[in-house]
């Protein structure tokens, strides 16, 4: 029997590329996706798209009235306006869901007991870690024992959290999928949620950024081009 | 400024019984509970009457989507009958949802940061040990260090999560909250959701040997009276 793997995806190129990963050694695929009321729906879109060329099941897990109990962030409320370039301290915690990994870990660490799955996986990277605490290695290291003491005795019990580019950055990540062959053209990055990239925010210069410095061709049609984003990346340099 | 405690809460005895303890300490409390589509949305009303006699704001989030996603047991699906009586490990397994109580301090931890709270609180006890993997301190330890550094840099710095009652068998709690002057009328036990407590499931043979051992009057009104109760609690020593 193939071994089962749920991954936690957002339509984005992080967690395409871990799926192509695991689909490449073997597993079966359980993709489980949040709406947590995030502007940004064309993320699921794309998460259903990377899905079928996998072949992979997909859950949506609606979190709608979650958020609702949280309080607001740029993510989820219109009233907050989504800010344009690098990410700075300031402007990224505006986007943050608190404890949102620990939420998703947990909510699909459950759904990997239900389904007797060998892993469950996030795809979260070491360009996250300095503004989200909940992406660093101390945080995985306490939610993976607490997946393991928490359901002893139940599923499978090998279940093991993984977060395979725990340590990689996005660039890395970008290579890494160059060369499973990952479909990029698939995945959605931008948190304005227009027709296309608008190329100017946060997520999309992360993007253009990892295609650039993984030497990955990138696929993407971005609204405005990218020479906003190429003038933020210079002048981070 | 007062403190701030954000408590799990279901409606039953130890959740109510850590509210009147936090309360007593002196904590503004906002009480979470969940409604992950369980049969005994009776505890959800419970839940409301402790927060009104607590003057606490109470939060109910709506899980139900999730448990559709994680599938069913004998607390969320109608096809399987709750067992009666003291629950032995097969019984048991049946009414529990996969990695629940992850999921549940992990929202709660998300609503502590929102709220700038200092405590985090789940009423898990001794008495849950055997069974339950993720009420035994090994679980609590791994999910508190997540609570911390999953949050580093978010909300308050002091924010701890806490488990008073995690050594203490429901008898324990039972006598604390006799000393705190509870009010165990408000709460609600019965798995079968029926007018009365029961009387005869699992939950309601704990209940009633709660009170006998830790010498507290039960105010509950049993709809078969605590005969067979009685007879199990005789049974099992």
């Amino acid at each position: 029997m193939a071994k089962k793997a749920v991954l936690i995806v957002s339509g984005g190129m992080d967690s395409a590329t871990m799926s192509y990963l695991y689909k490449n050694d073997g597993y079966d695929l359980i993709l489980v996706g949040f709406n947590y009321g995030q502007r940004h729906v064309k993320e699921l879109e794309s998460l259903y798209k990377v899905g079928e060329a996998l072949g992979a099941e997909v859950r949506v897990v609606d979190l709608t009235n979650l958020t609702k109990a949280l309080h607001g962030s740029s993510l989820t409320s219109d009233e907050v306006a989504v800010p344009d370039g690098h990410y700075t301290e300031g402007s990224m915690k505006k986007t943050v869901v608190p404890n949102r990994n620990a939420i998703m870990i947990s909510i699909a660490a459950g759904i990997a007991v239900a389904e007797n799955a060998d892993v469950v996986a996030t795809g979260v990277h070491s360009g996250d870690h300095f503004i989200y605490p909940d992406c660093r290695p101390d945080f995985i290291r306490s939610i993976a024992a607490a997946v393991q003491f928490g359901n002893e005795g139940f599923g499978n019990p090998n279940l093991e959290l993984q977060a395979p580019f725990l340590m990689k950055t996005k660039a890395n990540i970008a290579t890494i999928g160059g060369d499973l062959g990952v479909d990029y053209s698939l995945t959605w990055s931008c948190y304005k949620g227009g027709e296309k990239h608008c190329g100017r925010c946060g997520t999309c210069v992360e993007r253009i950024e990892a295609f650039i410095d993984g030497g990955v061709k990138d696929p993407t049609e971005y609204a405005d081009g990218i020479e906003f984003a190429l003038a933020e990346i210079e002048r981070k340099k």
